[in-house]
């Protein structure tokens, strides 16, 4: 017979299945600590993970990226503001590749938060993108899905266009948002094939200031340009000036035709498999690393080291029983 | 009973035995196709390693690095006279890392073929450095073997001296010539932490130039600061005109006399077993990306992503799943 623990000592006990459980009831200290824990590649994320595992898959994803000045953050919190207007719970994940340590992430989230600070129904929270050279964090996808298991319908990922952000963003989110600015043209231009292959919204910021019709007309050409492939989902440029607000609303409509038509097509599912292909690889290949790591200290690769310089053994056959050597570790292990 | 195959049919088949066997009896064809069947990652490489194992293990293997206009290529084709004249056979394997398809390789093995064309006792190749940016090609330890297995008492390892590949040579090599021109001062500065710790013996070329001299002194100065750590090895700095081949003979001593000290102190094994562990451990993880590759087009990571999406499994049990797959196919396949 199973004796339940009572319910105030799961609390202060703070097991993962209490935080898990925490995290589900809507404690924001529990996401915040989950979350932690995903960035520090805590030991217990396994088993987290296996907890979070039935609840998540509900929260829709969206990528938000762009270049610097193009107003990243007013759109965020924006945005944020219109989902709630529809009383719908929104998590945000702030991708800071410029501070690895967190200093910038931090004013950034406090500027940021300001408005929504109070706000039970919204989560903010900035992920150093340390780990990946302009890429975001491995954490990302662990981080969204707690934020997913927590109940939150929308999870917005904002990330800096740059480099390899930019196509991790597009591979993680269900639909991605670009945002541009008037009189970047020139960053159109360059950026051309990059941003037509992972947008699946375009708005374009600041649409009161001169020039915004021209990025506008642009935007479209480019899209005209590619043709209207059958069965391809043809991206819409929005406008909206994100400091007032305006044309934001437009943006959570265009997100809700881009996943009815997504979902009607099997493609929101083929997405969320590709994701956690990704996801599932990289888990495996970090295990393999960290695997290999061990070795290297161990005597295992030392002494195989020692018989291929003997010539007792070739280094393909080394090869194997170090692979051998990590899988039977894990099997142990894990 | 087992009905021996007759010599000649064994030839003309051109097995995996019979090619190291011919390498083994100083055919230099069957050499060039073995290293070509390394070059191309062929799939019979697994036994000829096997094969070579037991074979290799003799050679010297002598790294030599500098900045392009140092005079490598003149300085290698001295000392294979120098190596000649102490009837040492010699292989050659220079690294081309400007041309990864090997046209302005084939030129350059012309050029220094010309001297030693017609001796039996050296064979020279141009490996192309593609694969690792920067960095020797990972075909180079297995090349090394292949020269190794055929009887050469030393190969000469030939790199530029920039970035990845300096250091890669070093972690190759039994002893690592790094060549100075004078009139490099700047670059000496700069590159004075990496150099020194690479270099077992340093060599100024175009000693007959303005400011050998003092390129000399500079590095016997630079030496000099790290001072004289028991039981270290102190590069010694000697001064050749490799177009004249002056000086060419004392850096055969040099490595000589390096070998004797690494040997007396177990340096030289350490060396080796870091250097096959190394060539292992890359082995190991060019399998392990391989059979990555392969489950990506497999049904087993598809399927998981699957249960991840519908959060019937957690990315990490299916990691572990994928893992398990991965050494699985290998212990079936290999």
């Amino acid at each position: 017979m199973v004796f339940p623990v009572p319910a105030p000592l799961r609390a202060r006990s703070s097991s993962p299945a209490d935080l898990v459980d925490a995290a589900v009831a809507g404690d924001p200290r529990a996401v915040a600590r989950l979350i932690s824990l995903v960035e520090d590649a805590s030991p217990q994320l396994r088993e987290i993970m296996t907890l979070l595992a039935p609840r998540a898959g509900r929260a829709q994803v969206i990528g938000l990226t762009g270049s610097p000045g193009v107003g990243k953050s007013t759109s965020t919190s924006a945005l944020v503001g219109a989902f709630r207007a529809r009383d719908l719970r929104v998590g945000v994940l702030a991708i800071d590749p410029s501070s690895p340590f967190s200093g910038g992430a931090l004013l950034g989230d406090r500027v940021r938060m300001q408005q929504h600070a109070t706000d039970p129904g919204v989560y903010i929270r900035s992920l150093a993108s340390r780990g990946h050279l302009g890429g975001l964090s491995w954490a990302t996808p662990q981080a969204l899905r707690v934020l997913d298991a927590a109940g939150f319908d929308a999870v917005l990922v904002e990330t800096v266009g740059v480099g390899q952000a930019e196509v991790d963003i597009a591979s993680l989110a269900d639909t991605t948002l670009v945002l541009l600015a008037p009189g970047m043209g020139d960053g159109i231009q360059a950026a051309k094939a990059g941003i037509l292959e992972i947008a699946d919204v375009f708005v374009v910021n600041k649409a009161d200031r001169d020039g915004a019709e021209h990025t506008y007309r642009e935007l479209k050409h480019m899209i005209a340009l590619t043709g209207t492939v059958d069965g391809r989902w043809q991206p819409p440029v929005l406008k909206t000036v994100a400091s007032r607000a305006e044309g934001v609303d437009e943006i959570v409509d265009a997100i809700a035709d881009h996943r009815t038509w997504m979902a009607g097509r099997g493609v929101l599912d083929a997405r969320r498999r590709r994701r956690a292909a990704d996801e599932i690889e990289q888990i495996a290949l970090t295990e393999l690393r960290a695997r290999m790591g061990d070795l290297r200290d161990a005597t295992l690769l030392d002494s195989l080291a020692g018989e291929v310089v003997a010539g007792t053994v070739d280094p393909y056959t080394a090869a194997d029983r170090v692979i051998a050597g990590m899988t039977g570790e894990g099997a142990i292990i894990g």
